[in-house]
């Protein structure tokens, strides 16, 4: 069956959401910090994987006790602790991939960890950066219903290729049809649906949305 | 005289350095909040702007009181607050501008402030971007000495086009030689220099180079 599978990356736990609030998750994977996160939180830890530079020794054994896994790898390596749980999860049958604990922080991190949703998405695999405050979508060219969202009612759309062309944007209080958007552009921020779900339809380049709670 | 201008979003305060520690700065613009930020931090306010709906009316009064200039918008406008200073900014004789204020807070916006950095480069504008914890700057194809930072030692280099060609770092630890990155590798970050300033050379591409003092 296929997993719907998040992975808790040690990023400021301050931006973490209430993890126990995703309950559709089924697979559990703590990178390094992260692992800890996870057990304090009450949820379980299918894999821990990293090189567990960023915990105490007594936090590693806490790791140790509670994951059904532990991937542990040299600090030095080519991969970051985040790309090491994605070729796991890429093994896996997923249905979708959550990503927590990868805003906030440095943001070199932070563009990095947005910016490989691209490639991600790319090779096949459904990808959702969810923090306190914000859902961040990454969309290739194609039709896209936006499912309502209870908690982040803003949206806002970036272009994160060069150019997003063909934009039309339904079921929105500043709706679009036909548009450009340019990297950079600002008016497509702070989008509202006015019914039911928002439909986007594009026809090339790579978008981002962004739905937040904040004003 | 060429003017080294700095402007103060209104974003989260706890993201913003201590402004008193850029002397070479001549020229305080405050967006909204922002510029109560400035009052507070007891420098000049040479020109307040924005729809000011982030302040109270006390606020407001002290800005009104210590602004040289006050450029109030009404709230409904096409420009965000910090593209109005930007506009402003514009007629302006611009040795520098540095952006404060525009991380942490909504990704949105943060993404949005980021990406615009491009455009402005592009019309020539010699803009960066600090916080607390980090330096952007954005690149375009050609020689840059990037100077050395005594604070800010991790250097990042990110992608912000598809691809960014012909890049070759020197004085580096990790150097490069006419090497090609693409926008969510995570090869180029963390880098640190060996001498002197760093020299980045490349041909074709927009890089994003934050430095941070995180590790």
């Amino acid at each position: 069956m296929k997993k719907h599978v998040a992975i808790v990356a040690g990023g400021d736990p301050f931006h973490l959401p209430q993890l126990s609030n995703y309950p559709l998750i089924d697979t559990w994977i703590g990178c390094d910090y992260g692992a800890y996160l996870l057990v304090e939180a009450g949820l379980p830890v299918d894999i821990a994987i990293g090189d567990f530079d960023s915990v105490t020794p007594a936090q590693l054994a806490v790791i140790k006790k509670e994951a059904a896994s532990v991937q542990a790898f040299p600090v030095e390596k080519d991969k970051s602790d985040l790309e090491l749980a994605i070729d796991v999860v890429q093994t896996l049958n997923v249905a979708s991939l959550t990503l927590f604990g990868v805003t906030g922080g440095r943001l070199d991190h932070e563009l990095s960890n947005i910016f490989l949703m691209e490639r991600l998405k790319k090779a096949g695999l459904p990808i959702t950066i969810i923090d306190e405050h914000h859902q961040i979508d990454l969309f290739l060219p194609g039709v896209h219903v936006i499912k309502d969202d209870k908690v982040f009612q803003n949206y806002s759309f970036l272009a994160l290729s060069d150019t997003v062309e063909g934009v039309t944007l339904e079921n929105a209080y500043y709706p679009l049809t036909d548009a450009t958007i340019t990297r950079g552009d600002s008016l497509t921020l702070s989008n509202k649906k006015v019914k039911d779900d928002l439909i986007l339809t594009f026809r090339q380049g790579v978008l981002l949305v962004i739905r937040t709670d904040l004003t």
